[in-house]
This record gives structure tokens, sequence and C-alpha cells, in this order.
């Protein structure tokens, strides 16, 4: 951390925050300008704790941090990509990984439907809800334990592993249960308590990036999970909130690289989400791999119209199947597999 | 519920429509234009719920909502403010509740000091974290049932009821034991988990809008807590996240006026989370004041320079002393008190 | 339009309503629910000038707009892909348009140097600025009309056609002079004095997105030039500004797809500034062309260490010839050329 | 500025670092932790300009300027509020200055009753506009010259000073010729053509920040103005532009506190435009006033319901009278008068 002397810090400002620095355990590295003085604060520890503290002592006008603040998330922790395995694969590998499957679990027929869909056009793995966040209380809210039961019923027939989202850290051990993978939502990707508790139970997760949160908000909420040892997260990109109106949210793109640079972790996209409309989720697919997804996950419907939630941005089988195929195409240009 | 069809739809598409809005039990007011028919969709029942499968009709180029998705939190629903209790006042009546106290408890006497400072400069509650939710899993997390014993105290000693938030739904009845309001926080507003717990716990609530949340989104939150039949529920604008960087977050002012018109629940301003820096705390709590807040929750802290979180955005005991003076001043010039 | 009245609207007010649309030339439509009266406007003209009229008319809760607001610019006015002529290439068709330079012409040299590189990587047009809009009086402004020497000399040893940006109206007819396409920059998009100068010029334009316009505000300041009888009107995404900071913009990928749904002019891309940073210029471009982007505008300067203005995003020379490689192989993915 | 370099970075970068400060005229300063050594670059003159640069440099991990980009424009150059002069009063200082009027004039009659009713209520100068930026071409441009005209007429009837947008650089001379104060207006605020040319007019400049600007680029947009030694500038926040969409703008109220601690120039606050619905706008300009606004200006139509523009955001005199006494109470609340 560097603390910026305000122009014209008296001498005792100066050293009352030096002494500051070594009260804490720091060590001071003085740099004397003709204007200004400027402090580095060298030594191991979390300093950053102490940036306010700094920035409303006399004398200082702000402080500046110099590493960044995760750590078990970082490339500089684990320079080798995460695998992280899934039916098999290990995403995060050559092969991308394609998670697809209905945005909600609403039948035991229409999950059957869907799972035996997906399975045939090549996906990795099963997506369903069994419980849903929904912005009225008046929605449907999922189908509960029912709906996991009916989600292990397809992957006994399919083979495929089973994605599926937990909101309510009393229920992560049930979930676990029924489902490969724990969803944590973008609505939960500060609920530390959810966090915490999906950490504990060393499940595979797949935390969706929340939708205004930094991309180093997402990487300290895997920080969470990870720091309780549970390394098989997968982060996911899923759109931010913006000003544009077309489409329900802004597909970040530039997450991919940016994150694949910071992180050992697998990145999955999300263009159902992204996008919000099933137009453009080929294009915004296509554009996830070329831009270095480890992963997707699609909203799939056998029947979008009457979907209980997210039709607008479900995928029919056969539209599903084309994807795979276009997939396909842009991860051999991109010297991958899918 | 209006579905507008697309230039040049079939009579059959036309028709599907109509069949499908008998079925679905409600009545299609047919409106024929030159160029385009739009089918109004009357009668009871939560028809957005369908939204999205007409929208999925062939023929429809899209819907349009016609009354908005919360009821219990509407003006239609109540047209008189509601009045939350608290320490003998009325909060949403004439005098302006003010909740003031550090953002975290840190210790026994830090509370006690802050409590008795606050009272004294004329506080409505006090406030105080024993739980809480930090960005970074490194960061001081709260000093959790300890805490909520100290706050306790602090009441007993000092007459203040004591807001205080809650991240657990499992804790709910644990911090009702100690807390007169549970408070939710902006990365909670959408944890419909959490929502439900403290609807049902019946216990007054400070919802806080979460940092990109909508309006709208505030308001179906709320719905969730009042669909409990838990009526005790303060609304909280405390900032929003936008692209500027020169304050912690943006102060939707616009929301206060917003509000108080569409809801007859209580607004309270945080003005502290609203700016992120003490300097800019007076000011914004004037201006909340004027546009018609209810009430403040403002962070004061005996010793900011060595406060374990949010230093920067507290007020000396002093400084909130001052802020109570020029509070009245604006209070009365909208004829309120404060 | 439709306009929708409020739940207990008087006769007088419903006729109101109707009365002043009959006087406005239209054809009101009613539709007549239990609790609330639709009124459907229909007719030809521009009749969304009056919305905010009817919105302030007694009775009148809202209007929802049915067209959008954009003609010339719509695919309903032109089905087919608008093909602009650039180095005898045809924008918007088959071969994916590459246009490389640097940010400014820095010197003769300098100009020379870059369009020799990027002509030999298989550029198919130079960009370089001569007039620079700076947020800073105090950063360099650019060369003006010397810089336009240079370009006009480069294209000259190259023959690689000219980029360049224009920010005064008095200066567009000497900038058409030198260049081959006129630039209007992202802080420009609404000047609607220079998109009139632009139009008038009847000169191909390339018209970037203003920073925080959305699409449909895109192809309004594209209406302004179209509605000058001038077609040849390339769009630019180079990302939207948002709350994430660790890129310099968010790249809008959604834009592309939505764009070539809804416009038959060609969307260009631009990975530079869509994120800021060198490092994740090759994944932008990929993911641009996989989503289905006409071209790619791409910051490369001989010496990015030494660069007057954008280093952090340009790419040296070698950079870019690895880049055209990788396009190449993602155009052929999606059955496009580069 | 600060160089902070890698972790691990070389003698020879860091050396490298140096000799390139010392050969641009600065003095370097060396600080040695342990892990990380840290270069501060001390002297006079513009070392923001090399920032990229050295971020390019091997060995470089960031540079962190030290101190803001603006001059002319803080209150570190100029610590006492600058007064403008407007019809006799001083904005910025005691008495709240309220600019009142149509948003387009739309004809003599119209511009004169407007003028009057503000005049009546106690405004202290008229707005108008005459050049109106509208985001489609088809929507009423104003009326140009005659615009302008009637404003003078109106001036001369009432002793209203005229405040109007001015749009095209080459008709800056013209529009001074009719008007007291320039506006730029929110598109505008980055068209650096025009700012030189309201600098170069010594005009009275009403500044308004563009609707995605942070503040610091509002404040180096004044930098262009004040740069050539047109100091009667007033700044202007208007809201700006976020994803909630109950109102047109989120309305900054921060902006308030914030520029009047950094800059010596007034702030005029546009509760019209950072509501967009008139319901808000007095509600929002008691806040502004409260928070420390010099000034308002607000959109007062005699018929909003037929306005050409902006009439869902503009007052009737009757309710803008009504409105000019809520001020008065808090100006008085605050130690100022209105």
């Amino acid at each position: 951390m560097i603390v910026v002397m305000k122009v014209g810090a008296t001498t005792k400002e100066i050293s009352g925050v030096i002494s500051r620095v070594k009260a804490l355990g720091y060590e001071p590295h003085l740099s004397e300008g003709e204007e200004r003085t400027i402090i580095g604060v060298v030594g191991n520890g979390n300093v950053r704790e102490y940036r306010e503290q700094f920035e409303l002592m006399d004398g200082v006008e702000r402080t500046v941090p110099v590493s960044h603040p995760y750590k078990l998330a970082s490339r500089e922790f684990r320079a080798a990509n995460t695998l992280v395995p899934l039916n098999g694969h290990k995403v995060g590998g050559k092969k991308i990984a394609v998670i697809a499957g209905p945005c909600s679990v609403e039948s035991r027929e229409q999950i059957l439907e869907a799972a035996h869909a997906v399975k045939e056009a090549g996906a990795t793995a099963l997506r369903g809800g069994a419980f849903k966040p929904r912005t009225s209380p008046y929605a449907f809210q999922g189908l509960g334990e029912e709906g996991l039961k009916y989600l292990a019923e397809a992957r006994e027939q399919t083979g495929l592993p089973v994605v599926t989202e937990v909101m309510d850290p009393a229920l992560v051990p049930m979930v676990c249960d029924y489902a490969d993978v724990l969803q944590i939502g973008a609505r939960n990707m500060q609920n530390y308590t959810l966090l915490h508790a999906v950490g504990k139970a060393q499940h595979t997760v797949l935390l969706k990036r929340g939708m205004s949160s930094t991309m180093e908000e997402l990487l300290m909420a895997a920080e969470y999970i990870l720091s309780h040892g549970n390394t098989r997260v997968m982060l996911c990109e899923r759109g931010i909130r913006t000003f544009e109106k077309y489409t329900r949210n802004t597909f970040d793109i530039n997450a991919i690289p940016v994150l694949k640079q910071r992180t050992h972790l697998p990145i999955i996209a999300d263009p159902s989400h992204a996008t919000g409309h099933w137009e453009y989720v080929e294009a915004a697919s296509q554009a996830a791999v070329a831009a270095g997804a480890d992963g997707l996950i699609i909203e799939v419907h056998p029947h979008p119209e009457e979907a209980l939630s997210d039709g607008m941005q479900s995928l029919t089988p056969e539209r599903f199947a084309n994807l795979m195929k276009s997939i396909k195409r842009i991860a051999e240009a991109v010297d991958r597999t899918a």
C-alpha cells in the first residue's frame, strides 16, 4: 500500500503516519518529493484492512493499494488452469463444456424430454432449477425437492450430471444429495452465508457473477468458497446490468479474457441470460467460445412457448442442436473441441 | 396486458392468441388497425406470468404490461402512509427518524460510547452491525452474537431501539431476540430465503435497496415480506452503483419522491453509504429530508480513524450533533420535525 | 401508439383523448376492459411526437409506442445488407474489413511505418487521427491538416484508403479532401450539427456509438445522416461505459447480432477501445467476428511505448499480424473470409 | 505520479524507468520494498501525458497519478467562489439563482407568456431553446434565429437575461448577439470544437454535465473554456444515465457537495431533466438547494400539454410559483436566499 500525503503535510503528520505503520508491524518507505511525500507500506499481512484508517489521519490525501485483494483465486497463487471434473471431462481443459436444459424443472415429463434432447445434441451436463429466485412472490417458485428428484431421474436415464441452483444455506446438504454441481445465482453472489455453506460442502460450484458485480467482486466471492479448501469452482459470466434496453443484460465478453488472465478457475459463459432473447444466443455463444470461454450454460426447453420462466431466451432442442454444430467449428478455430 | 401483433399477422395467428387468452381465463379485447392488431387481455389474476409465452406465439411482436407488478406495497392497495412504530415515534409520520451508530460493533466500550453519543445528539435509534457482509473473506466479519449482546446492553443504558443486520435465515429468530429492527442489507435485497424468513418473523424490517436494483425490484422485495402479513417494513435508499468514481455510490435522491408516490411504506435515506465520504454526509442528509425522506440512517463512530469498517464515511459524535441541528432546520422548512 | 387510460378514467376524459386523436388526423381504436380503457392510435405520420402531450391529458396513465422511431436505418425499410465500398471490397458482404493504424498521426515517419506494416499484414484500410478529441486541454490534440497530408501520403504509398475523425463541422470539406472515410467519434455521436454536415458531404461515414448511448440512439444518429440521402454509413460498436474497472469500457458484444437484425447497415467492432488493453484485443476481435461483425477497427502503433495517445491499447505490428491470422480462422468458421 | 514496479522487476528494468524519468526532465524517487520497488516521479509539467508510456515499459505493473488533471477549475487554483454576474446578482454567492422557462421557444406568444409568468414568480433569468438537439431527425428542431429574436424580445419586456443553447460552433457569435448565457447541452459536453468556440467568445457559459460523464470529465470540459481566459462558467448537474427506469435520469445529488469542494465555479441543478417528470421537480429542487446548489434551471411551460418538447417535465406557471415559495424556505434553512 502507498500512503500519499497532502501537499504541505507537516513533519509531525508524516511521522504520525510512520509511527502508525510501524505500530501495525509494517515497514515504512519514505519518498520525499519537493511538493509531496509518499510513504510505501511494506510487509506481510492484510494491510488493506487499514486503508481507511490511514486515509483519515491528518495530512494524508489518500492511499493506493498495490496488490489485488484476492489470493487463492489468483494466477499468482496457482499458475496452471484448475481443471474441474464434469462427466468425465475436465472443465478448463481443451474441450468446451456445454451445460444445457430448461430454466426451471416444470414437470417430470418436461425435464426428461429436455434431458434426452440436450444429451442427443452433445451436451456435457443438464441444467434445471428446482428452487427459483423470482423477482415476484407471485411467480412460479420452482418444484423444490420434487424437482430435484426429477433431475436425478434424468441423470439416471441420460448419464448427464446435474447442475442446479441452491438458494438456502440450510438446504445445501439436500441439494448436494441430488446434484453434481451447485449453482450460486447472480442475486446470491454476495450472499456470504450461502458462500460459506457451499464452501464447506466440498461439492463442485458454479458461481455466477452478480448482475452489477465487478470482476474483482466475483473473484472475492470465489475466494470465500476457496478459503474452505473447496477448489472445484467454476466462474460464470452471465451479463451485467447497464442502460441498454434492447437486451435483458449486457454480455461482458471482455470478462472472459480478463478473468482467464487473472485466475486459474474455469470460466463459463451464459449467453441465454446475457442476451435474454433466443435469437441472439447462438451469436453470443460463438463469441464466448472465440473469446476463450471454457464452457457454456444454455437454456433449452422442449416447448419454450409454454415455459413457466425464461421462455424468451430458451432454445428449442432443434436450435440447440444447430448451435452445437456452430460451436464446434469455432472451437476448432481456436484449437479446442466442443 | 396488451398483446401487440406484428404488421401482417394472419387471421389464424390472431385467433390463436385469442384462444390462448380465453383458455387462461381472461377476456380478449380486439382492436384492429389498418396495419396492426392489438389485443387487450382483461381479467383478474396474474396475467404477467404468461407474458413470455404470448411473446413467443406466432404473429406476436411484443406484449405490454399495463399494471405494475407489486400490489401490497402500492398506494392503490393502501392510500394512507403506513406508520412504523419506533421508540415511541411513528416512522412515516411528521417526525424524521434518525438511526445512528457505527458500521460494526467492535467492542462493548465502542458501542456504548457510540450509543450515548447519538442518544445525546437526539437520535431515534441505534445502529450497529454484529454480522457484517464483507467483500473479502479476510476482512473483519463482525462479533456475531457477542455483538448483539453489547447492542442490547446499549439499548438498556440509553433506551434506544436497536437496528442490526441479519444475513443468515437460520439466525433470524436469534437476531429478533436482541434487536428491534432487522436490517436486510443491499447485497441481500433479493435473497428470497432471507426475505421469507424475516416476513415470517413479524418483526420490524429495514429493507435496503440493492446496489443495482431498480425501485420496482425494491418494491417487489418488500412484497415478499408483506405477503407474510408483516407490514412493518421501512425501505432504504442507500445509493446505487454507477460509473462515477468520486463517490462510493450515487445517491438516487429521485427515489424518495418516486417511492413516496408509489408506496405507503416509509422511506429512509442512508447518506453514509450513498456518498461514502463523511464530508458529504451532512449535505446529503439535508437533501434527503428536503426531498421528503421519513428518516435517515447515519454512520457515527466515536473514533472513525480506528474503525474496523467504513471509517471513511463515519461521522464523529461532534459532527453528528451538528448534522442533527441542520436537519432540524430543513425539517421545519418542509413542515416536519426532527 | 397506444394510450392506456387510468383505472376509473371518466367518459369525458376518454372522449377528450378520442377527440385529440382525431384532431391530429389519426384514427382512435377503443378497447374497453372492465377496469380500464385502452385507445389505439392508428394512421400515418409521426404520432410519437405527441406522446408527452397525450400523457399529460386528464385520465391518461401512459402511452406505449408500437413502432420503432428509426425508419431509413431499419431492416423494414431495406431488407438487404447495405454494402459500403472500401478499397475494392464491399463492407457488409462476406469479407471482414480490417481498418488498422495508430490512434493519432504523430509524425510522417510514424504513420508511414504504421501504414506499411498494417498493409503487409493484410489490413483493408488505414486509420489515424489528425484531430483528436482529448479529455484534457493539456493533452496532445493532433497534428491537424499536417496529419491529413501524411495520411494522404500513406495512402499513396500503400493504396490503403484512409479513415480519420472529423470533429468540426466547418472542417468536413477539408477532411473529405484527404480522407476516404469520415469517422464520427463516440463523443460526437449526438453532435447533430456534425451529423448534418457529414450527411450533406455524401462521403462514407464510420459512426461510433456514444459511450453511453443505447443502440436505438445509435440508429437514430445514423438516421440523421441517412436523411440527407447519404447511405454509405458504417456503425461502430466500441464499448460502453459501465461500473466495471478492469477494462476501459465494456464491449457490448450483443450489439452485433441485435444491430444486424434491426438494420441493413454494416457493423464494425472496435476491440481496442472496447477493452482498453492490448492483451485483450485479440480475444475481443475473435469474439466480434464470431458474433457476426462485418469489420474491425484496430489500433496498431509501430512503437506503442512511445505513443502520444492510447499506447496501452495499441498492438505492435507483429501482434497485429498474428491477430490477422486468428481472425481468418474465425471468419472461416462462420463462412466468411478475412 | 507513482510508478509501481512488478514483483520481481529486475535492476535493469528499474534503471530503465529511472532513466526515462530523468530524460523527460523529472526527478525519480526510489522506494525499495522487500517485494516491490516504487518510483515517485517528481517535478513540474504534465507527467500524466506519459502514463501509458511508463505502463508499457518492461517491469512496470502500473502507474498511479497523484494530482488531479484539472487546474484552472480547481479550488487549489482559486480558493474563493467564482461569482458569475447574472441579472444584477452574483451566481455562486448567497442568493440562489433560478433560471426558468420552456424547453423550446415554440412561438412569440408562448415565450412571452412564459417569460412574464416566470418573472412574476421571481425567476432570475429566462431559459428557452432556439436550437434543439433532438434524438430524432423527425422531431421539432427549434425555430433557430427566429427563436432567438423572440427571446430577445422577452428580455426587453421582462428584463430577464436569456439563457439558450448553442450547438454549432459557427453560430456562437450569432447566439452571443441575442443571449446573455450560452448553454452547452449534455450531448455536447465533450464537443471540443464547441468548447473552444465558447471559450473564445468570452460570454457567460452554462456547461451541462454529459449524461454519462464523470464529475472529473465535467471539470476537464470546464478547463477547456477556462483555458481561453473565460472564467464566467457555471456547471450544471442534470442527471446521469443509469439502469433505473422510473425516472428519465438519475439526479446525482452527491455531485453538488463534491463539486463545491473541488471547484470554485458555481453549480446549478436541473431538476427537470434530472427527474423527467414534473411531479418530482419540486422535491428535487428542494433537495438541490438543501445540498448546496447555487442555482436551479427549471422547465416551465404555459401549457405543458401542448409543448413540442419535454412537456412531461414542465411545470405550469402556477406550480412554478409554488416551487419558488418552497425553495425560499429551504434556502433560509441553509442560510441563503432565493
